[in-house]
């Protein structure tokens, strides 16, 4: 990684991308195979780099969930090992076959997937993020810009060259992986909007508002998750008290986690008292609106800043609603369009709130901790987007991918079509696999 | 339409939108048919608005080619309505299933279409543009602010308004569709990502630069359109020459039109003088390299700046390669990622270049001119998208949508998969149609 500006390595990635997009999926299989067995190899030296970066932590009284987060020890290198084999033995997402459709006779088009091309990950502390991030994208045939902590430098460092390296030597292009350190690289890297096409943040609200706020290439990811839980009117008073202590406590630092729970006022009386005290029992602290604390004085009062509010941490917000609309429009006007979910028997209310919700997760009857991409069953999750454009909701290695359209005829010409000379017969032909680059009479 | 500021108006369309979405498809259908039956009957109201912009342009001296394009008269509007009635008649785009997983027993995840939310359309003069993007629109659930040509003033007045009305007469909601009427306003317009999901510009290329430049909501569109022909050294001659002839002279005006053409070495004598002569006989002027002029000494010399040159125009640069690899990086490095062809009778060679080629449509054997969407059979066109993230190439109704994850149980807890007292099944179902919110269990 030698002296040159993220530009001039930005260009450098684009390139080596462009190759990588035409390289076989066994290729790209075969190097992060090569990619685990170089870690592995490694493992001595990759633990010595990430000791350097926690020793400095420590000197540095770094916050100690930060020093946790940098620590790369002996299980958490397992896991990422791991991780790096699974998404080897991932099916290839590339060349997929989308679309087939017959324009005319011996005009054969196909869409198809594609890499999208560079992809910017920008990371905190934790250096398995980079391991992570780096095998979906071999996987998927793009090229990467790592950025990560400036406290996981030496880990990160290490990790980018065994990761680099070892997939060259498998075949890969130089240069497909580029790893960036400092604040001031950020900043020129999110000007790069001629030669990144897609960037990936992960790490705090701010942190993620900052980069979406200061470039023009797109983001995947979300800055907030405020989440709901509403408790319709016919809410079954157990599966209300479930769902509620899971999204509020199973791990409440998250983005999934609920922040708002809003209560139809016919189940004021019946169940929301039960679910206030499950919650009460586990240290959640409430905060009601007038109505709610009508029926639970002893809490805290819930202003307009509460229903805005991520804690992160165990407080809830609690509204009473006169009505599913009501609830609809409040998640609406105060939500995050992340993940919110309904508690009710009826289906027809149920699908009610479906539709009405506009959020990427919409659970019913079920906690929104579930709105994650390893439980949705995705394989491995490129990130969570609460954009409505391009991939929404939790995203997996497909979030990585593009689509391209390929058309094979035998000298067809438009305007054969425009004198009417020929007409398009547009039938739309299964997707079976094989070659995309037209069958028969495309083929001569 | 009031005297409010752009953001109010957007905001306006936002909540009118989020209803919008959540309307069936039978009350959106039902609203174009109402929209196609007002445009017939205000007809001459319509036809003499459009007098008065057609009237002020010829006082202001406008160009021929945009009073041409402003003129709205009989025929353009007969065929604006069979337009409305036609996307009316698609297929309902909104709630199709794209995924089905049973996640656990009773637990069961969908992913299925949504609107994406508000759309902002931004083109020049052609009233038609209007009545396309509205019907696009409505039919994908999406809410609408539109922006058309300031000489076009009165038409798009008028349209704005037949168009929103009746739909709101068949049960959309009031606020849909909000027209803006200065350059101001697009300035202000810009800004809003907070309300607006997208932005389609449709115009000159400087203009859609402008809005990409100036603007962090997604654009759906594309800038240049720079697309190349390559004939391979063992191109067919008559198929060389009729997909050259073709996609240089058939509209030279448009983005898919060719601006350059690559001549494999072996192909230089044996293919290129036929086509050389057929292009010069539909008065194509031809620029070359060093070692084009050399067979050709009569034509003008073409530079860097011609390989970058979209010329729209009866102009075509040719440049000589010494192998397919070569041609893959001129395209790589001039083009504009937007359609380009190989004519090659070689299969192996072909996929080589459509691998290797990293634009939006690449053609074998057949002509630049056919990326778009109605040839390629999409029913309609929402733009050509030559960027990588959300949508690529021509795009259709679906370029409107986003998708939405429900996910529908019975109580489900992640603290129980989290504990190991229940593990996820994961199996994917099949996307039968029906109801999108829990078979079975997830019904109860």
């Amino acid at each position: 990684m030698s002296a040159t500006t993220v530009e001039e390595r930005a260009r450098g990635v684009r390139a080596a991308a462009r190759v990588l997009a035409a390289c076989p999926g066994r290729v790209r299989e075969a190097a992060l195979e090569e990619v685990a067995r170089a870690l592995e190899a490694a493992d001595h030296q990759i633990e010595e780099a990430n000791q350097i970066d926690c020793a400095r932590a420590r000197e540095a009284s770094l916050a100690d969930p930060l020093q946790r987060r940098l620590s790369f020890g002996p299980e958490k290198r397992r896991q990422a090992l791991d991780g790096v084999r699974s998404v080897a033995a991932l099916p290839d997402p590339v060349g997929k076959i989308l679309e087939r459709r017959e324009l005319d006779q011996g005009l054969l088009l196909t869409r198809r997937t594609t890499p999208i091309g560079v992809i910017a990950m920008i990371f905190e502390s934790r250096p398995d993020a980079l391991l992570q991030i780096a095998s979906l994208a071999l996987k998927s045939g793009n090229g990467v810009i790592l950025k990560g902590g400036s406290e996981a430098l030496e880990s990160n460092r290490v990790l980018a060259r065994i990761v680099h390296d070892a997939a060259v030597s498998a075949g890969i292009p130089s240069g497909w992986l580029a790893l960036i350190e400092t604040r001031q690289d950020v900043g020129e890297l999110l000007r790069l909007d001629a030669w990144i096409d897609l960037i990936i943040p992960r790490g705090s609200n701010d942190f993620v508002r900052f980069i979406m706020d200061n470039t023009r290439i797109p983001v995947l990811g979300h800055a907030d998750g405020i989440c709901h839980v509403y408790l319709d009117r016919d809410a079954d008073p157990a599966v209300a008290e479930a769902v509620t202590v899971d999204a509020k406590t199973q791990y409440e630092a998250v983005c999934n986690a609920a922040e708002t729970l809003l209560v139809h006022q016919d189940a004021l009386s019946r169940v929301f008292p039960g679910v206030a005290r499950a919650l009460q029992d586990r240290g959640v602290e409430l905060r009601g609106c007038p109505r709610t604390r009508a029926v639970l004085p002893g809490i805290g009062v819930a202003s307009d800043e509460d229903w805005g509010a991520e804690y992160l941490d165990r407080i809830l917000a609690v509204r009473v609603v006169d009505s599913l609309g009501e609830a609809v429009d409040h998640i609406n006007t105060w939500g995050s369009g992340h993940t919110d979910a309904i508690v009710t028997t009826d289906g027809d209310r149920a699908r009610r709130f479906i539709d009405g919700v506009d959020s990427a997760s919409v659970m019913w009857n079920a906690s929104t901790r579930f709105a994650d991409g390893f439980r949705y069953g995705l394989g491995a999750e490129v990130g969570v987007s609460t954009t409505r454009i391009h991939a929404r909701g939790p995203v997996g290695v497909e979030g990585l991918l593009s689509s391209k359209w390929i058309l094979a005829g035998a000298g067809h010409i438009v305007a054969d079509y425009a004198t009417g000379l020929r007409s398009f017969i547009h039938r739309d032909l299964s997707l079976h696999e094989g070659s995309c680059c037209g069958d028969g009479e495309g083929d001569a």
